[in-house]
């Protein structure tokens, strides 16, 4: 089995505002804004700017209780996760747990944008939280 | 004048150590290695591997004066900047100092993989560290 990682899917940034935060990308840097959407599960509202093949995720979280929440208030607006596109996130999370990693998410879960994501456990990637996801066909 | 940028350059992740880390990439993520540097100018050991369209370059300090060293001292390891390929880089100065970027460096400097890079201040881009850069043919 082989993780398979072919790209990098995004790179989410955790935002106070993502109204305040967009112009940023639209503007600033000139990317294009594709979409906005609430992930219930996360507990965070996504907006989702395309660069390349990549995506650039805004969260904001949507209440106190959401982890967002949390990062923003330990660490302040910055870099979150990154997530590698994967065609298999089952085979990819098994593989990466067979060389050793330990796993936030032993089964994937339903993300944004009609993914099934997992995550990898940070303290195993040297602090860099890492998001395996696969795009599901609509 | 517009920043046109066009793909995720790279991903730049701050390490103690490049040779405790890089496992974690071609092992645990399954990326490929291409090559590493050093890089005089940012006092920093560099090590490129290949995702997609887009590079994660890992940041060893060569140096305690390193800027990655003191970045490491505060943050411990973990996402350091995003950089974004840009056709040109000056262009792409120019316009984000119009749309009222403050801008870290006035002027591209030499970066590492032969590239023309510069750096937007974090505190424009609610606290991510962005580069521009702009590959420069053999």
């Amino acid at each position: 089995m082989a993780v398979n990682a072919y790209k990098i899917d995004h790179v989410a940034i955790a935002v106070n505002s993502i109204e305040e935060t967009l112009p940023v990308y639209t503007g600033g840097i000139g990317l294009k804004f594709l979409h906005e959407e609430v992930v219930e599960d996360q507990m965070a509202r996504l907006a989702f700017i395309e660069v390349g093949e990549s995506l650039i995720e805004l969260l904001e979280p949507t209440c106190p209780e959401s982890p967002i929440r949390k990062f923003l208030d330990k660490k302040g607006p910055g870099i979150h996760h990154i997530a590698y596109a994967v065609p298999d996130v089952v085979e990819a999370l098994a593989s990466a747990k067979e060389a050793g990693y330990r796993l936030i998410d032993e089964v994937p879960r339903k993300g944004g944008h009609g993914k099934l994501i997992a995550f990898l456990h940070p303290k195993d990637t040297h602090g860099v939280l890492t998001e395996f996801c696969q795009r599901i066909p609509d």
